[in-house]
């Protein structure tokens, strides 16, 4: 017998060898490639580095950190919009992410803001004059698209807008479960309810739809982004949007979004709410 | 033997309901002393809930979530500046801010921004007319004082200005080591160095000392409060003086700060760069 397990162990060893090759020049080859696009796509846009360097202080001769360590303090920093803008998970952190999207934390940071999103809005509340509006962004704030991310790395593939669309064309984004029950908090309140999306106008119906499906209803607007705003970055876009509701009479008292390109810029809220999000960043 | 373990059990139970019931009193009184002396405080300036409720999900019949990643959810909403301003650490929270400030996450948190703010730094720099500047905030920015709330249970006691005072008078707060580095490379960079703090300016003498004494020198400015800017919150306070460096020609590229306050307002710079800090709230 041992001679064969031996022989066995060897062809598993080097099938593995192999395996780990193809592995690091796929990788290095989409690396390479996402760096260009990245370089390409932000040029225009941001006048930031887009240098990533997660904290290691074993080149200064300091003990070496843990991996999860660093990546907590990625996703922290990145949390409170101290981060240059950043195309992909960094690829030691795809498994930190992964783990935390599925497990208790994301779902405990989400319920966290939406709790003290609610308290707010009951003390906010200006008036019965029908006034009071309120802003939900769309993906990552009231629908999930962990099932999509799961397909493609959690945020450590470069986004694919192509790929992307089809999901959004199934219609099949849950709900998150604390944004509804703040949604219709938030409506029972007599707050509007105006959903500002960066999804383009064609997926209005299939948006509508999924919604729908979610226990999402009766908002007062649903904006998604024309043509002539796809050149604009949701920061601006967004901001020219509020400037508009403002400008028809009503009071921001809220903002709910995953992107602080959700919540920055001008017009903006009374107060605002930064729903997390590890896995995406839109500038 | 029985009857006397049973004697036994009874005495035991018996002083275990008194000690709970002295407990309870005493959370109860204290509770309401916190309440009311921080809507005292807080009544003029802020037009906000002084609610914290942290994410259970218990009370509507789904699964509790361990203490740790509540407390977690709640620090993470704090730094993406999503909670109302709090005037004390949540009390179940007590354990899990002690472990982080003095664990590796909080250095690698205090890391991450250092050097994400040196990358820009390198990047964003205008030119060689000496009119570049950065603004640092002192405490928990370029000084530490992790000694003082060592000894004031870690943000779990409400801050009490005599006791704080006396620590400050002995001068002897640590260097942040991440900001000391980050701070002598942007002066390396020909960057103005503006210090901008809460403390009073009765402190100037013990500020510069324990500045010089902990590494941090040449800076070009250093603000402290005067005694017109007592009753101003720190970020009209410091959104002032930002301005004031304006009005004098210079661009504030980057601002280093543990508190919004420190970052937010008006005059902004053109990026802000959040530090962590669990353990107290500065509106």
């Amino acid at each position: 017998m041992r001679p064969q397990r031996h022989g066995g162990c060897l062809y598993f060893f080097l099938v593995s060898i192999l395996l780990l090759l193809v592995v690091c020049f796929v990788t290095a080859v989409v690396a390479e490639g996402v760096e260009v696009m990245a370089a390409a796509e932000e040029a225009q846009l941001l006048p930031r580095p887009l240098v990533i360097e997660l904290p290691s202080a074993a080149a200064e001769g300091e003990r070496e950190l843990p991996a999860e360590v660093r990546c907590a303090s990625w996703r922290l920093a990145a949390e409170a919009n101290n981060l240059a803008p950043w195309n992909v998970v960094p690829e030691e952190c795809a498994g930190y992410v992964r783990e935390y999207v599925n497990g208790v934390s994301y779902r405990s940071d989400l319920e966290v803001v939406a709790r003290e999103a609610s308290t707010y809005a009951r003390a906010a509340r200006g008036g019965d004059d029908g006034r009071d509006a309120w802003v939900f962004d769309v993906d990552e704030t009231l629908l999930s698209n962990l099932p999509y991310y799961a397909e493609h790395g959690y945020g450590l593939e470069f986004f694919d807008h192509l790929e992307f669309d089809k999901w959004v064309e199934k219609g099949e984004a849950p709900a998150i479960p604390s944004s509804l029950k703040l949604y219709n908090e938030v409506r029972e309140l007599g707050i509007k309810t105006f959903l500002l999306t960066g999804r383009s106008e064609g997926h209005h119906g299939v948006t509508v739809d999924n919604l729908k499906k979610q226990g999402f209803h009766d908002w007062d607007k649903l904006i998604l982004r024309a043509a002539a705003d796809r050149k604009k970055t949701a920061t601006t876009y967004k901001s020219e949007k509020r400037k508009d509701m403002e400008a028809e009479g009503y009071r921001i008292i809220g903002n709910s979004g995953d992107q602080w390109s959700d919540l920055l810029g001008f017009s903006t809220s009374a107060r605002s709410f930064k729903l997390p999000n590890p896995m995406y960043y839109i500038p």
